[in-house]
């Protein structure tokens, strides 16, 4: 008999057991009274976790979908995108605008490091004639445990008048996120992240100025045809056949979240990723992110020099079923990464410092029996004793 | 307490228990060799299921998904499109390839009517500079209950060149389809009809004709562009996130499809709509759809004169727990459809006759008592006796 497989990635993450019994009830015909119930309430309660005054549409596809949603609803072919890069997922928003034949430019920064609000300024300012149509970028970059400050570079991006674009599927749920106030046009998030449910659905949130942009925008589309999305919603309904089941988990889910409060979930994974880091270190591991710009949700960590990534990572696994993450593209062997989103708590914190200090003790590295999760204690009680909530 | 709700609707459809039971699982990781053995049990055991011998790739999105994936993959902007449409499904297929770009052309029938061969052959004969890129039909009629004949269809398109791609979403897994052989180029099926799943899965198949397609259209894709999911089934993955829990609920749906056997389940269904469709005449009803071209999954019946379709949906509903499908756009309070595919045995629809009969008895409707039953008794006697399998 082996302990239960704890998904320590960034995503899918471990998903509550009220959740799993939701999808294990019946799934509802989607034209029905209960099920339209249920859909509102889950979009309302959707709206409220991202303080959003406007629109948010759940899509039927993984957050990828829901990029291309983003891109093809609000832009037209020929028009100018500002791609600001971090990682993997920044470049991903390139390469969707291109697909639909958008001219991109690219502001990119080493892996590790945080978007730069100077370079982004700068390039704003240089088009005088509001060339660039829309910004797009990475609140949380999930390849590298990298967390952008949103709200000052969507301050930035207001000031030009461009629509500000924002991949928030690794934020959102876990950081305290004010879309109306900050003046977000567009952002997605997906279920199998903070959310706490398995992969399959796409939540995207539009502005007022992004709707009108939908107006607008000639790109070819149909699955993904906000405007379809919207009239069906003024019928508490979807224009296609929706993942009902996950919707149903998605209204448990976010009965969870909002028990708790999107303001403790914040502290709590800040608690989580401070006492993370202060294990980590005192192991003599060093996180590939420096502090000032850490992931509260996912820490990325360079190995030992004599030890592997995949040595790690599989004995993390057949030791203690405890999944963590390889380095993504050029990182990929370079780092490993704990995702610490959702459904996890400083327990399991605590678990995987101890375990990982087993792992890498047999791996021949060298430390003090225990520094990692003393460490930890040590930090959690410098930042305020053991509170959960 | 109230019985279970019964959803005989074409989709979604009951969901097996131990279908549930899977979706109940804790999500596996999407990049591990657990998932990946199962996701590649589930693509090839869908390729048996269609006789395919060339590509299938599953998709995270409802059938709409993988419809938009089909035009997208094949074609470019500005090519003709020969939409044959007997009904709302059909006309999507139009309306997808239209919000593409394409040049559409669209032969239509009734409602009620099937494709008609005919025509298809006069259009194609026409077209002597073959301008034609590509057929797209229904193999069966959703909005109606018409099913059209796949593989003469097929075989006329075969002899234009044009590519054959073809809506399967209420066909595959409950009548055979032999993929390969019959020639088809294109096939879409959904997890929410005879696949006994939630809705959230798309499924497409290409033959290697409409893969040389792919390589060649110059449409906009992205999170649909199924040349990545070849790449990605090379190292027995997905691009991007899927619906993980939905993949490994495919796998089990597929085990009992194939312990039961197309063949029989193709039987199966023929029976219930035989039996049906005796039992509806029985009681004096009026099947929308001649017995020449009835679908074998969903039956559509016009209500007495006296009786609203909505009156005998809402009495099935709220005294039996028993959902029936009104109809679509045109046919909205016209017809009702009942569906029987997937997990429905003949035990299901003698329940359905029977609930029906008190229901529209209540409702002022006069027949001899139990003649809808009765008759659907005498009528699987004739086909032979009360085998399931």
């Amino acid at each position: 008999m082996d302990p239960k497989e704890f998904l320590m990635i960034p995503g899918p993450t471990p998903v509550p057991d009220e959740v799993l019994q939701a999808l294990a009830k019946h799934p509802l015909g989607h034209r029905t009274k209960e099920f339209s119930k249920i859909f509102m309430q889950a979009t309302n309660s959707l709206k409220q976790l991202a303080s959003c005054q406007d629109e948010a549409f759940i899509l039927t596809s993984s957050g990828t979908g829901a990029m291309e949603a983003a891109i093809a609803n609000t832009l037209s072919p020929g028009e100018s995108v500002l791609s600001l890069i971090c990682g993997v997922f920044g470049e991903r928003w390139a390469k969707i605008a291109e697909a639909y034949g958008m001219k991109v430019e690219r502001v990119k920064v080493d892996p590790g490091q945080p978007i730069l609000l100077e370079e982004l300024r700068k390039r704003l300012l240089a088009d005088k004639d509001r060339q660039i149509k829309a910004v797009t970028l990475t609140h949380n970059e999930t390849s590298t445990g990298v967390l952008n400050d949103l709200q000052e570079l969507v301050l930035a991006i207001r000031e030009h008048g461009a629509l500000c674009i924002v991949d928030a599927i690794t934020s959102f749920g876990s950081i305290p996120i004010n879309f109306t106030a900050w003046g977000v046009d567009v952002l997605i998030a997906g279920s199998q992240k903070a959310l706490m449910l398995p992969p399959g659905l796409g939540v995207i949130f539009m502005s007022q100025r992004a709707m009108a942009a939908q107006e607008k925008s000639k790109s070819p589309k149909f699955y993904f045809d906000l405007a379809k999305y919207r009239k069906s919603l003024e019928q508490e309904t979807t224009p296609y056949t929706p993942n009902v089941s996950l919707i149903a988990a998605l209204k448990v889910s976010l009965d969870m979240i909002n028990q708790e409060g999107i303001a403790n979930i914040g502290t709590r994974h800040d608690r989580m990723k401070r006492a993370l880091r202060a294990g980590l270190i005192g192991m003599g591991l060093k996180p590939f992110v420096a502090e000032s710009h850490a992931s509260p949700t996912i820490t990325s960590v360079l190995p030992p020099s004599s030890i592997s990534v995949d040595q790690i990572r599989r004995m993390m696994k057949e030791r203690y079923q405890i999944r963590l993450a390889d380095g993504q593209e050029e990182l990929k062997s370079k780092i490993f990464r704990i995702g610490h989103m959702g459904y996890v708590f400083e327990r399991d914190i605590l678990m995987t410092l101890a375990t990982l200090e087993v792992s890498l003790t047999a791996l021949g590295h060298r430390c003090p029996s225990g520094i990692g999760v003393g460490s930890a204690i040590t930090e959690l009680t410098n930042v305020g004793g053991f509170v959960n909530k």
